[in-house]
């Protein structure tokens, strides 16, 4: 039922804002591609299972799904970033995560680049206003 | 001779840096990649042709190569953000590119979602440290 309304909202809505929106989500699924990574990076320095670190994420304003939350650890495990554990607790396993050594460094690394592009956009922002 | 120089340079390096640095540079790449749409949307809110664009970005702090720049401007046009005119100036055809009305509404969308990606980067680092 929840789907069929949302059609319906939808298709009164005019096409051109439409068309606006989706290419509106598009590129904000752009820009929070790579911020995710350096987000994921700065909570696993203490460790989390999924349902943690995604709670977490969204306490700080970033929301993710955990369609893109869970293929994004397996990712940065494989790449080295990050290990992990399966453990009990609470009577379930769950894998828990956390930062290598080598993600640490990295994640410095990373926060140091998003600092300079930072400080890149608001330079450039502030001077076109 | 400066190709085979920087090739010797790389060989010598632990190859354990050396993948370590392939991973810094693509996790860069993807960080940087979002962040380029909204910095050269704020640019163009005054007309640039490609040379002046790229030296105002580099003025900046960001450095983008002509093979990721042009190719992302006709993209922005095409998804009607931008709008261009070829020009004679200084006895050659240039193409200038700026902001449409479509693309001034679309920037300001893109830096307040930059602006809360910010916000929560910054909560998660400074509760981390």
């Amino acid at each position: 039922m929840d789907s069929i309304l949302k059609d319906v909202a939808t298709s009164t809505r005019p096409s051109g804002d439409a068309a606006g929106g989706e290419l509106f989500d598009s590129l904000r699924l752009e820009l929070r591609r790579g911020c995710l990574v350096l987000a994921v990076l700065a909570q696993l320095h203490v460790e989390h299972y999924g349902y943690t670190l995604r709670k977490s994420l969204a306490d700080a304003g970033l929301e993710i799904e955990e369609s893109t939350l869970y293929p994004l650890l397996r990712r940065l495990e494989t790449q080295g970033l990050l290990t992990s554990e399966w453990r009990e607790e609470e009577k379930r396993k769950k894998r828990f995560y956390r930062l290598s050594v080598e993600g640490e460094r990295i994640f410095e690394l990373l926060l140091a680049e998003w600092n300079r592009i930072n400080d890149s956009i608001g330079r450039i922002v502030r001077k076109e206003r």
